[in-house]
């Protein structure tokens, strides 16, 4: 089988960019990403960009050509993915699939959000676009609602307790806190998550992911053109899968089946099992998710997942170091970035350019992006040769 | 080269449907080209769904996991791709290459939008989410506006008459009120067209596509899995460009860059020219894109096309029949939708199901779909062996 391999990765800062557009996010990220990858624009053969809810946040659709354009990529064709935050995993695959197909040798993969515009809860609102309009959001819940609504299920199935979900939050942070691209790069503690405001029961504040602009991008290239460039990361396995949109139609709200089927997708594509994954981006958009992720992902037991974080195995120095850069607690949560975000710096961690934060002895990697209550589940495996 | 095929076709009337949601008319459209193909959902390996703003428009993002839900498709991967007016021909490629890089086997293509619960000027609004928000929307130029000046700048050029540009809406519409699916299924006169409310000169009401709900399906296959089926249409070829998102940023307002670039590739693959072809389904937003269309695709010299035109060579029984089933004027402009629409059309006048609107002796047909003001051109070529 032919194989695709990342040449180039870059990531803006995450933060409030009270002065950067969207436009100019999407493009800071772009430059980055092709600097990085020592080529130009002309050697590019097409651009994916995930990006959720732009229309809404900023008022801008048809996100490929508005990437496009600033990147001197005219006249090439630009494809813009969306499923809610895992809308740059998503492009990943895409983008990752055009290449398989003989269609494009080169490809950029890129993700951008700009949330910050929208004034009082519109951000609230316009996120819920990822869960079901008929039956979820026009009724006034909110994805915090719905991820509380999990963990309460987590809870009472398993005894996972407040302080297990915190010391998800106090991981991350500790990561984050060296992390120069992260919003929040500052140390948190399990008082500080318990005693932080109360937003629904039983998540708080610090339980949550923030609010966040950014972008992200990656270059991919068909073997035969990564042959000619250093440091190729190759993409190992790759696996996507769907749930029902809305949480309360699901099997189990114990469990994301998605990210199950996709993780066994992703893992028998690169011939490797839950054991031999070296590192892991998982996507705590809330604490809690962090914790199921560990368990779908099959490195501990279904409910096993507190108790694994309670022992520090997801530690830079445990048995499964996850989200070594921060996550997207302490990073931030750009939702249409996220997903390209985690790959980069998977990337950066497999080249040994992550700095204070560089892990050592690791082959390979694993990032988990994921869309809504867990309707959409993205892994992606990278690996060095 | 591997080939794909279309083995299965759906489309729900396009109309103004207050008693159905967004998610009713994908489905519909989806079991609709489900029963087509006499296969069933668990044959599906994927879907890939195009729709240009459901977040502004109804409130919901996500939308590969929402089509997904009532289609019975999970756990498979659903992708959401955007770009503009252009979104669901986009979709088809990216459903197509999905097959070429032997990722998937048989996947299904849509495209949805719910255009008519927005009040007001509400849908006029989302739309421009299709152009430049930084410099288009947020001085109020709307769509009509931008086509308004490619109007005159073509009427300066070339001569390009008022007359000839009413002459594209009556073609369509000629064709469309054979058209059991259209929401405007009326003839109508040049007449009619030139005492229309003048919206912006000089494009005047019927001029301009409708505002419209509906939603279109196509199953896509292998070569293999296509063999065991009965009348597969095969894809000749297909490419994608794009140009600056801005209409004052373009190199030339009389012509379409990215029309030309995608074509040419298009053309290519199919080993075809564009004599060749036999049907052609275009962008008729507003009639004078469809004589831009014409000249861009080769039909015609550039700045020939009102004459071509006028000269009835697009007519049914014209030298190079065009829009034959009512193009975006008379079935309607469900802009997601669309692209597949077109595709939908052209597999049935080349199975011959069309009806009173039934081509004979064709061996192939091109659907060219746009995004924006012509940021996005997708165009693709289809035939029978």
């Amino acid at each position: 089988m032919k194989r695709v391999a990342i040449i180039g990765a870059g990531q803006t800062k995450f933060d409030e960019h009270w002065e950067k557009s969207l436009r100019d996010l999407s493009t800071e990220a772009g430059a980055l990403a092709l600097a990085d990858a020592k080529i130009t624009s002309k050697q590019v053969d097409a651009l994916y960009i995930g990006n959720m809810s732009a229309g809404r946040f900023v008022g801008q659709e048809h996100l490929g050509a508005m990437a496009m354009d600033n990147a001197g990529l005219n006249p090439k064709p630009a494809v813009r993915c969306e499923a809610a935050c895992a809308s740059s995993a998503l492009a990943f695959r895409q983008g990752y699939m055009s290449i398989l197909s003989g269609e494009h040798d080169i490809v950029m993969v890129g993700g951008a959000e700009k949330m910050t515009d929208l004034k009082g809860t519109g951000a609230i609102a316009t996120l819920m676009g990822a869960g079901d309009q008929e039956w979820e959001s026009s009724i006034g819940n909110t994805f915090v609602g719905l991820y509380a609504l999990i963990a309460r299920a987590h809870m009472k199935e398993f005894g996972t307790t407040r302080e297990q979900m915190a010391m998800v939050s106090v991981n991350n942070h500790k990561n984050g806190s060296l992390n120069p691209l992260a919003q929040f790069p500052c140390e948190i503690t399990v008082e500080d998550v318990l005693n932080s405001t109360l937003i629904a029961d039983p998540l708080r504040l610090l339980d949550c992911s923030p609010i966040t602009d950014g972008g992200a991008a990656l270059i991919l290239a068909s073997e035969e053109a990564a042959k000619k460039l250093d440091n190729p990361i190759w993409v190992l396995g790759t696996g996507q899968a769907s749930d029902t949109l809305a949480l309360h139609d699901r099997k189990s709200h114990i469990e994301m089946i998605a990210t199950k089927v996709a993780a066994k997708k992703a893992y028998e594509q690169a011939g490797l099992t839950s054991e031999k994954i070296d590192i892991a981006e998982v996507h705590d958009c809330f604490s809690i998710n962090e914790i199921l992720a560990i368990e779908d992902l099959g490195f501990c037991k279904k409910g096993d997942g507190g108790k694994f974080v309670e022992q520090g195995k997801i530690a830079r120095d445990g048995e499964k170091p996850i989200n070594t850069t921060g996550g997207l607690k302490s990073i931030g949560h750009p939702v249409g970035a996220t997903g390209v975000r985690q790959i980069v710096d998977i990337t950066k961690q497999l080249r040994g350019q992550c700095g204070k934060l560089q892990m050592k002895g690791i082959k390979n990697g694993l990032a988990l992006n994921v869309g809504g209550s867990g309707a959409t589940a993205v892994v992606n495996i990278l690996g060095v040769d």
